[in-house]
């Protein structure tokens, strides 16, 4: 039987054998979010970089800058991760580079697997379509916070363990934990992230309706696939 | 207001500042359960030692020598990790040297921390008390399965959360998940570790007494605590 897996922060992967697995990248608020919606909107592609002076590089090369730290977006550059700066108007055919605190570094530790996808609630329904038909097995690799673990990766890892158990073996605690806090959470997600030790951040960051808006299910078929050193449209 | 954190994994322990906190070692299948219950009948001491090498160095020194690795006993040692290991008529006024797969090495870990105490469900009550009367920052550290996450530990931090938050700050979104599938699996410990991916190595192991006393909560009120290099009763 195919396995899933769910790794709960970056800083466990090395324990994970990733080279047969496909591997989901979640960062929900923001960064997995936000490159969903910028291609759902057009975006041509988008380049994830782990630092600020590598996205500071793509200066003059007619890419859409956008850095985000601690929640900010870096003074100097055109966006940060909220995903209103990735709508239409501004993103259609467009390049992007793109570092986050977390999501990025993500991204870049997971290049070894068998295919990089991009998770978040705004494609769960397609993204789960997909991995049921891949025939491979399955790492969901939340990004968390500054390594630590985080409720939001982690609600959205159970809803996809909810979706996919029928058809994989939950081969490691992490995802039967992620999917009963899942259950737990599901009828009111918004609400149940107000227990994060987050929300102080969260609230301090005046992000509400981006929150609001990453939490919001299936608006897009779109999955995003790393090919080589960027993130395309599958 | 004091801050009360949980580390899923050993692996993790260094995202933590621990120089100030009371570290809680949790190691209930079976390392920790089975120092609660060796202190309960009387032992005098039990070194925690990392490798089976060192356990072995104690020969000949009047020392009960304990290693445990995959859940067995080391061959030519006295005992592994199972608390029936250790009832009165073995230990008691007895000296014991320990190893086991992930508990030693957790205890090793926290050794930088203001105090180790060692955590499990027979001592749950006695060591919440303790902790509520302590003044002092908390953090609960899993010992997890080499390194990942697993259940059972999760399970009994959250119950520890559950008995302290009214008095702490929940400082990390690990408390709070830890806390919510302990709610979520409190009526049934044993038939929600079922769900475990350690289900069938437990089932191999052929130690169903073993966790089933383990579970049980509240047999002692002893809490042994790191003095030096040895464990000893508070």
């Amino acid at each position: 039987m195919l396995k899933l897996e769910v790794c709960l922060t970056p800083a466990l992967l090395p324990l994970y054998d990733i080279d047969d697995r496909i591997v989901v990248v979640i960062d929900v608020l923001r960064a997995t979010s936000s490159m969903c919606y910028a291609f759902h909107n057009g975006a041509a592609s988008i380049v994830p970089v782990a630092s600020v002076e590598e996205c500071r590089s793509y200066a003059g090369k007619d890419y859409l800058l956008c850095a985000e730290r601690d929640g900010k977006v870096v003074e100097g550059f055109d966006a940060g991760n909220s995903p209103f700066s990735f709508e239409k108007d501004r993103v259609e055919g467009k390049n992007i580079v793109l570092t986050t605190t977390n999501g990025t570094k993500a991204i870049q530790l997971s290049r070894s697997s068998k295919q990089v996808l991009i998770g978040s609630f705004l494609n769960l329904d397609s993204l789960c379509s997909y991995l049921k038909a891949a025939n491979s097995h399955v790492l969901l690799l939340c990004a968390g916070w500054k390594d630590k673990f985080n409720l939001e990766d982690t609600l959205f890892a159970g809803s996809v363990v909810q979706q996919l158990k029928g058809q994989f073996e939950l081969a490691c605690d992490a995802a039967v934990a992620a999917e009963d806090i899942y259950e737990f959470a599901k009828n009111d997600l918004r609400g149940y992230l107000h227990k994060s030790s987050h929300s102080h951040r969260l609230a301090e960051l005046n992000i509400e309706e981006d929150v609001l808006f990453c939490l919001k299910m299936n608006q897009t078929d779109v999955i995003p696939v790393l090919e080589g050193d960027k993130l395309v449209k599958l």
